[in-house]
């Protein structure tokens, strides 16, 4: 699967190069967030951000291409995820999960918080007990109905 | 298990007595989502808080002393969640997980968002094109530390 | 989880009173597939339907109750299905699951068939050959934006 | 094995020449949903059609002999499915699993849909409220028999 | 489920009576393989059989009912088996599947071996390095067709 | 593990000289069954075999060592086997797995049917109503001892 | 499955009595590693053996009956052993089970060693280094034959 | 990791010479056993051994430092082994696992039999009725103590 | 598994009468690491202690012989622990693990650090930062040896 | 993921240049622990201890930048480990785990014990009976609050 490689290309071209996610995204005029998912094999481009995507990392005319097909999605490795950070939002699900869907079923009724009509934004906020991370998350209702 | 009676308890009476969580919180002042995952078995309450909860439910004074008593956490029956509304979760995680730890990592540095100092806050937004959920993930960032 | 005990009453009583589910979706005009999924515990009634689905399998005023709370979905025992029936579907997605993913992308760009925003048609098709099943599967299809 | 490298060689392909699986099933003279499911490895050609996907993908002489061996079927990686729009196909038979199985046996006894004497159609529909994506799945109904 | 209380009960009785399959098949006129598949919940039986097994058994006719209904087929309580004398079944699988696979191709072209148009028969052979079992797999080939 | 190279060779030269295994089996006078299965990685050749095979699928005189090799056996890659054919053997387990055990120790008491000191023979059967596969597995009675 | 319910009153009755497996072994004239087994849901006894076994444990007729049935065998909750006593003989498969294998076939050619035509020893051996155990698995060797 | 490239030379030199476990282990005047184990990559050599296994096996002087760093231990590719030899152990544990707990907390109380300080011995023993495999798995008993 | 259910009854009994583990231990004169793990069924008593755990829940002289008997060991519900305080020691092993590995092996050679001949003790830290817990693993190493 | 093969590279170079961790660790006036631990691809090194690891494993440029960014975590390839030595501390939390969480929540209340704001001391304690590893896990203490 050649997405896979162009992925692991932008992430060793980051790494070599000290880009920041950011200014990525600031040259595509998106949210970090999406960008960021874009370049690690999540999103799907157009031809004109995949040009300037390629023109940042050194991509080739092939992997310009592979950018601009829909991926096969999902990046994580395991079901269960073992990396410390990720696994921290695994475990809100797991302790959290059951409240989130009492709570949108109050709210809403019977039906589904989008996870393909959504945005994430990700902030610092600063405290003086330590800093701390601030993600929202917003998707839009979908109803199931009768038929 | 005790604590799970309980929790089978608390739900059951709110089903026959159409309760709502966000009035329950109200007596107990506090936040929604904290007092639904409280009530769903997977935070402690003080006796005063107890209290008003059997009150509610129409708990027994040992279903009272259970809810004092640290739960072993963890609401979902499976590794990959199968309802249709948590598994949107545990997908965004999937698809937006490795974009999470790079925008961390990038702000942050080695660390992990706390999923402990943490809290949650979910509401209704008013949308033309269809109503939206919010949800609000506030985290301490951990630093990992040298040693 | 009492959804699960109303289930069960339905079940046992559909097999005892020798009903069908298209003559109990016909009380409640609306299609035999909703229905049976609703009577299996996958979709909420309203106070209306829980009535009238209460007289038909003969259920108390409280699992009727449970009929109108939004149930923890998902109807398989098993993440990969034993049953030879279900199980070939479960197949089809394995055999054809990359054909369907491909075919929608190129016709309608980044995105998913909604599996909430859906409906479903079961029929009958005689044929000289042997009978054949002709299932309609029809959902929205959702667009992944960018932000 | 060597399946496997052709499937990825024609992805490939498909890719860099900027094709459509619509236009690659006008040449067979089939359907887009079995060619598709052909290209990607889960079907078995015939020597002319071999010929003609050799040379729409530039395949090689031994490219084209593995077309025509049966191949080992089962185009998932893992058996949950991970990329959101397959998954919500799985997602369907843990929602809706029991109720088709309810249905093609209250319809025609006891016995399966068949997974091979099947067809599948995939089209557009447009509607004012979103465009939608009809699925219809055919296939023979085969009953058990007593022996 | 009920079916399986209806299962339990044939077993217990069968051993409180010290019953034989191959003489609960001969009240039904049919195999032993297909009567005992039945008895242990993988069958559906028409009237007239349900009322001779409930009769052996001493069954009460709310079990008489459970048994002409479809059941949730699916034998085993693990993926993978862990008695011993199904075991090897499985292994034989592990050991021989891909054989299987290459010369039912060979012979048949692209296609399955039908596990649903199936008969099995099972019979001792006497032998003087010791007795052996002779099972007999036939079911019909159903090819793959193009569409 | 150099076997399993060994048999990608096999199967490669098998389609690229268009050989039938019934053709390799008449030339060891051996069962086709064996012959597959051992073509396959799942049996050891003696060195006389070992050169015929060689000589028929242009291997070197290494490859031809491994043949001789007693294999680490099990040919198929997941627990539940994916390709359609080979499941619904795993299927037929599934579904008789029970019935077969009792109706063996029916017949022979305590023991297992033995997949070693076994063979299997696998024929077209003609039928007008679709011809059949017939597959007889011939396994050795192995009684339990008391010790 | 009442044979699990025979074996909890069996262990029950034990811990209660105080009773000793070499006890229980010597009342049959067996070994108490195949006597232990029986009682713990593993092998079959005759009536005699049932009797006794019934006599001591104060089982009723019906616990009797089922002593005579062959069982479902497998005695481990999970695949991977928990208790650290019986998984430190999983780790011996893990670590030596493919140095078990080499010299078996090494010294016997192709084939297995049977866990069925089988007996086991378990001896204290005294040691002034601390005491040890000591235990002999005997099986016969079954080789693979051609056909 | 490389000390798995090293096994596998080690495997490939002795197909390829013919060698035998046991002729190896004479030249390191150790048991079989030991040394086939530590030849698979399961335990750590010394200097000296080392060399002769070298020597033997045609190893370069970097494979060599690597047999003397402790390997990462387990031999095994799938929790379940697929291999018919290595499973018939693993189905002793599963048969006789619960059988071995309790006889050797019969006769030690609470504790383990170590699989570290641990030794094996694996001879033939002629049987008219068949050769037979006979293993001494000899380790100490470790108790549980109280602290 | 009765001993389960004397787990059950001491975990219920303490949290009716609202007592401390360390109080329990104080009592048999032991540290409240063993006498927990052994209250929550992984040690086994002696009489006299299992009599004095008895008197402080109430527990029935069966009860008391349970304790008495050495238990089916393993605390966890799942291989992968889901409540986050015992998941934060899985994860210790998983980021940790093969550091420990390493550094056990440069100062004892090949050998594991035994889990049986083992202490943990856990204290809380008075800090200014937040308190901390400690907790000391000490266990005797155990070397492989040669044989 | 290049840190893997960076890791890798330090390895391999520890092995052929026969280096000891403590010697590496003291080179960064760290820890032993940490400094393995970032050896093996756990930890982020800063650009000065970077250019220290580099010079001492001869490590590139590339890979020297490499070891400044924030990795992947996890260090072992199955969820429940098989290497002996890890297995014991897997053993461990399976045991001894409900009885740590008992004692922390007795301790502290509600809350876990971190595994990021961590440090870990491994020694060997002398002992006439036999040397032994001490392990010191200290974390702060994390409680959960309200909101």
């Amino acid at each position: 699967m050649s997405r896979l490689d162009v992925t692991e290309k932008i992430i060793t071209a980051k790494v070599m190069k000290g880009l920041k996610w950011a200014d990525v995204a600031a040259k595509l005029n998106l949210s970090k967030e999406w960008v960021t998912a874009a370049c690690l094999g999540q999103m799907t481009l157009n031809a004109e951000q995949a040009k300037i995507i390629a023109e940042i990392f050194d991509l080739s005319d092939e992997d310009q291409k592979w950018l601009m097909v829909t991926p096969c999605k999902g990046s994580l490795p395991t079901a269960v995820p073992t990396d410390p950070l990720i696994y921290r939002f695994y475990e809100m699900i797991n302790v959290y999960g059951t409240t989130i869907k009492q709570l949108i079923h109050e709210e809403f009724g019977d039906g589904i918080m989008s996870a393909i009509d959504f945005k994430m934004d990700l902030q610092r906020v600063a405290d003086p007990m330590g800093d701390r991370v601030n993600i929202v998350l917003n998707g839009k209702f979908l109803p199931y109905k009768q038929f």
